[in-house]
């Protein structure tokens, strides 16, 4: 019975905090708990049990969205193995290395993801209230987090030569926290934020060859 | 002796401002005003009657310094004319199109001072307390004095063929503002920005030809 009980607690939580990511993807940080209550089929008495304050439920939204992009990151990574092997048995390079750029689809994907990421938890950030002088990069555990799971993807492109020398994700994540900073009021962040981290990747003026 | 003492407020509203301009770009927009009249050689009186509040001296300095980065531009656009037609007349391609990049020179040397200049303007835009959800660059005037500034450099790289084709100057001053506010607590903020921005314009991972 207190097993039956523990099952139903936890699949209210994981159905709570799954309707949250999607509420605060669409209405911001400001997202009714009403309405998460009602769509996830449950009381507002529940939500508030598992989820005191509003704080609580956005940290919990915001931490699922990292672990996300760092498992996305991992995904990404063990495809591009999986295809560099592959391709590997046709490839006479006698290196080793990928030079199909496997590993600069999946580091640009995964790129792509963080930035639209970082549009949406602006927002999220702001109503967590992070320290006033806080580091938004070097200083935050998600972006440590979110360093860590992109390395396996840096190093992939690295190896093939499809990225640009001495970049670090540390610069890729940095540059995706500004084009969201820069394009929070645009009437379109999304894809305002995704026309500028394309013209980041091709170069805004590449030198020629 | 009227006109004497209109010379003597105005010489000592260009000290007073010039000072301010430095004091903020070393201290930011918390700079001391005593500090500021002392190293004008004039009395804090003398201050407060130029700028009867901090925010009519920040304001002043910023303008200043928007109107500092147009003129560069016109100033980098018109040698960059002169350079073309001297190289010109021992350009055989008929088009009248340099491939030199002195454009591209031009426009990075450009983009390099408006980013230096965002790295600072940070602070002073908090400190002018600009409207909340006011777009940091889009309904901006002093951003769109820069983009209007930065049409002709941006068309004569464009003629180049040296900027990556369809790149707007709005592009280039939202990425400039991008990189300030993600490294505003970094330790060297504006050496940081500078290798962000050079990422940037040599691209992460430019498409190989």
């Amino acid at each position: 019975m207190v097993e039956r009980q523990r099952a139903d607690a936890r699949r209210n939580y994981e159905r709570i905090l799954a309707v949250a990511e999607e509420e605060v993807a669409t209405q911001g940080a400001d997202a009714s708990l009403e309405q998460i209550a009602r769509v996830a089929g449950v009381g507002s008495a529940t939500v508030r049990r598992h989820f005191p304050t509003r704080r609580a439920l956005l940290e919990a939204v915001s931490q699922q969205r990292v672990e996300a992009l760092c498992a996305r990151a991992r995904e990404l990574a063990d495809r591009k193995g999986d295809s560099r092997n592959g391709a590997s048995r046709n490839d006479n390079s006698g290196n080793g290395n990928s030079r199909n750029g496997e590993g600069r689809k999946a580091l640009l994907e995964w790129l792509g993801e963080v930035v639209a990421y970082c549009v949406t938890a602006r927002g999220l950030a702001a109503a967590l209230s992070y320290d006033e002088g806080h580091d938004p990069v070097g200083g935050n555990s998600c972006a440590a987090a979110l360093i860590e799971a992109g390395e396996p993807l840096l190093r992939s492109a690295a190896r093939e030569g499809t990225v640009a020398p001495g970049t670090t994700v540390e610069d890729l994540i940095t540059l995706a926290v500004g084009l969201a900073l820069a394009t929070e009021h645009h009437p379109e962040p999304t894809a305002r934020a995704d026309t500028l981290l394309a013209l980041a990747v091709a170069g805004i003026s590449p030198e020629r060859a």
